[in-house]
């Protein structure tokens, strides 16, 4: 065994005790608290092993479960960026990356590489895997905003047409969690907890 | 596709959102604030994936991410107990059974016994996972006591030989890692944050 690679790993596990104190817009079940980026992976990777049986197309389970539980760590570095900010754009920005090398460089190379990678194929969204994790990223916000009467919705007054589009990704990964999704999406117009317009 | 099945995974997806809500003893890292069962059951899990090359023995690391992905999930009913709990033994007690039950039986048939005999493997701790799992449980709150100048060894008086044999269950699921743990513990002595009487 070598004990380099071993103090390296503890020092990246130290590390992302660091993803327990980034604060996401959207709350809890039922709730005021708002999420963290911690408790809303451990979620994911649930969500995960529990719907993969409605994924599109066969995935490899371990992999997606891997790309949920890693894919807010890069957030240490570069923080969270709200999913209807009109400002930035989320997607793989020059600070993600510059994080991901830090972070996942304090593995041993070889994990480290195999970590990127990975974190790589979720932003890029174009695998089977990588599809479905997406899914559960977006169902997650979207049945607590529906069980906070609107949540982030209608905190930060985002309209159905926005709502739809984004939540639509969901379709990429599971046909049968997108009809259930849309399904809620409506629900919520009629309910008056997300605005037509 | 069955949409009760689905509409039963939902369910328990919401209700497992109470997980996030369990304080454990233990500290985060460099911190005064209490970890909560969720932010702990992630942290395994990624430790899970980036120690499993020190396992004893050859393991199925998605079912050891599973079983620590869940292993918390019956506090929802029972509550945390205390590794240095004089009062109450924390194996199977009948509390957790009955727990398990109810929130595992929220989901579908299959999956609900799938997961019961999980959560059971882990508990029972005679599998190659079940004991790399309980390495991973032990680990975690050891690296945050030691980061923590002394953290909950301090705070409820437990001495060196407690600690020592409670953690002792690292060796089951790695040598190595008990090697390293054991240095932590014997170096925590010397430094006089853990009291070897």
């Amino acid at each position: 065994m070598n004990t380099e690679d071993l103090l390296n790993q503890i020092a990246f596990i130290k590390e992302i005790d660091k993803v327990k104190y980034i604060q996401r817009k959207t709350k809890l079940f039922n709730s005021d608290r708002n999420e963290n980026d911690a408790e809303h992976s451990w979620h994911l990777a649930l969500m995960a092993i529990v719907l993969a049986e409605h994924s599109n197309e066969p995935i490899d389970v371990l992999k997606v479960v891997k790309m949920v539980l890693i894919h807010d760590i890069v957030e240490i570095d570069a923080g969270d960026i709200f999913l209807y900010d009109v400002q930035i754009n989320h997607d793989n920005t020059e600070q993600e990356r510059l994080a991901a090398n830090r972070i996942f460089g304090l593995l041993p190379k070889k994990q480290a590489d195999e970590m990127i990678a990975i974190w790589e194929e979720f932003e890029t969204g174009e695998t089977n895997e990588a599809k479905f994790a997406k899914s559960m990223d977006r169902l997650e916000p979207l049945l607590q905003n529906t069980s906070n009467n609107g949540g982030t919705w209608k905190e930060f007054g985002v309209p159905y047409k926005k709502v739809y589009e984004k939540k639509s990704v969901i379709k990429e990964g599971s046909a049968t969690l997108w009809n259930y999704a849309e399904g809620l999406i409506n629900e919520s117009v009629e309910k008056g907890i997300l605005k037509k317009e």
